[in-house]
């Protein structure tokens, strides 16, 4: 294994003093880059750049090369699992994506299949991390990613994005042993499909529950951290960071899962997570996205009150992934902001 | 004035013992009834029947003599407001509100009428309650309504729905001064429409901030509370209930304003709330109103447990509008449920 010329990432996971929090965004390999913008315009659709593991590769060492983050994170999507389980997506622009046939019915989860026999099925995600892994040269760590079950279940269920979810959550009521089932299935997947991205390369991996704000702590209790738990002891291999977006209710029973990193929205402040819960936690997060719309002043004045806020055991993003709006001037400063900060210890 | 007949909504509000909590529902008048759709088919679109008094009392009252709700909210619409201060909208069917013109400027904000100038030119929302209160013929009680200022902010400036509230949120950052001048006609407005509101004989008032989960504690002391403060403040004749979505950050701050009643969404467990918050503290909620769509048993069941949880001082109520797609009959489950109920004093 080759050393990481810039481990600050890996270091500040291991509990090592560090001079100043990391620093990589969600979706920063995207369209606030316009080196990505002129490759996403090359090819087709999303999917066929998710799909294409030379193109995936360039895309997501652009951050690196052009924001100086201390991560990059493989660019690929969430629902490359459905589809690898025999559900097919489409990514329709400024829309979203969309599921042409949706889980209904228990056929139809007996008939996906799980596990490495899905996980296998996504060669170009490992070709992308192999291909990425020899570009990056050791200049920084790579993060793998998967989505959680509940979210992907969510998108399974509801065919697209929604602002209530509320076919999804339906079926978790109408149907808990379906969807047992369901969950089930796709922790299967998620395993076996983190544990082919680590042999690929990867060196630190994050699990994005995004719709984990739809349910409440009941709900968060019976179908999402029982499979969590198995996704997190799973992986023993890696650091693993898990994001529960709009979780608050919940975060008593994740910071029990002991992942390595727990990733916080903008709704929750850095006093109120560090007064309730786990005071030593490495967390990872949380500016207001939207932060990066304002001043330059005001973007450097709220990144230094977040880190001074946390007071370490940290590692700065935003609380949501970069908005692709986000003028390219604002990700600078936020990043440049972190990069100057020099931790009093 | 003429007492009520179903008066079990101004007693739990009094304070006094009640038999049961009263129920009623956000939405009720609405999709979900077939006598709705019908009247609505019958008109161009949603703002016509917003604007037609005597339409707009017809679907006001069916749920009281369909569902047997024990108040009605009279039928209109949080966007009355930004209308009548100058920024008409439209309602797309299955896409929501549409602004052809959004905010921008200081010169934008400084033309808009507020205040009573703004208020006035909403007689038909008071003839719609003229109307009602004499079909409702003191059956039962009659709620008005009002968008919060930040809800009302967050639709002038974005232009319509949307999963971030991106463009609104970068307007409080980027130009605070410019938000607080429109918070502060909007609250002028607002106080004036509910004003005359009481003035036309609603019995109760409820403030939506339907959008208060996009902001954190800090937006939400700054752009949010001064403001429903005064509006708290401004309405001493009658009761108001305070519903901000999704602001579970800002809950203790909520409480201090001392509306009459809070509302919850369902991502709050009513133990955590009485915990957490003033136990004696008269709430409104919280039932995911995905449980709507579940077996009769599972909904008799979860209402039952949701009144025990709360234990007393609570308004019976969904999380959440209930959503148009919701069952009759499990909407009917829900409130037969709960005038069968019985507390145990």
């Amino acid at each position: 294994m080759n050393v990481i010329t810039n481990d600050i990432l890996l270091r500040t996971i291991k509990g090592e003093k560090v001079e100043r929090p990391p620093v990589w965004l969600m979706r920063q390999a995207g369209r606030i880059l316009p080196e990505y913008r002129e490759v996403r315009a090359s090819v087709s659709g999303f999917v066929e750049l998710v799909k294409t593991p030379q193109l995936a590769a360039e895309v997501t060492v652009q951050p690196v090369d052009i924001l100086g983050v201390d991560a990059a994170i493989i660019f690929s999507d969430i629902l490359v699992i459905p589809e690898a389980m025999g559900l097919p997506y489409e990514l329709i622009e400024k829309k979203g994506p969309f599921f042409p046939e949706t889980i209904q019915s228990k056929s139809q989860i007996s008939a996906l299949i799980d596990g490495v026999d899905a996980a296998e099925k996504l060669h170009y995600v490992y070709d992308a991390i192999s291909i990425t892994k020899k570009q990056l040269n050791n200049r920084v760590p790579l993060i793998g990613f998967s989505g959680a079950p509940w979210t992907l279940l969510a998108y399974m269920i509801e065919g697209q994005g929604s602002k209530t979810f509320s076919k999804a959550k339906a079926f978790l009521y109408k149907e808990p042993q379906l969807s047992h089932l369901l969950l089930d299935k796709l922790t299967n997947s998620i395993i076996a499909y983190l544990k082919l991205k680590i042999q690929a390369g990867v060196d630190v991996v994050q699990v994005f529950d995004s719709w984990a704000g739809m349910l409440n702590k009941e709900l968060y209790l019976e179908f999402c951290i029982p499979y969590l738990k198995r996704i997190v002891d799973s992986i023993a291999e890696i650091p693993v960071i898990l994001f529960a977006k709009g979780a608050y209710f919940a975060l008593d029973e994740i910071c029990k899962l002991k992942p390595d990193v727990i990733g916080l929205d903008w709704t929750i402040s850095a006093s109120s997570f560090r007064e309730q819960y786990d005071n030593k936690q490495l967390v990872q997060g949380n500016l207001d996205p939207c932060v990066l719309y304002s001043s330059s002043e005001q973007i450097k004045r709220r990144t230094i009150e977040m880190i001074d806020d946390f007071d370490g055991n940290h590692i700065c993003n935003l609380g949501h992934g970069v908005y692709p709006d986000t003028p390219l001037s604002g990700v600078k400063e936020f990043i440049q902001t972190i990069k100057s900060y020099k931790y009093d210890y």
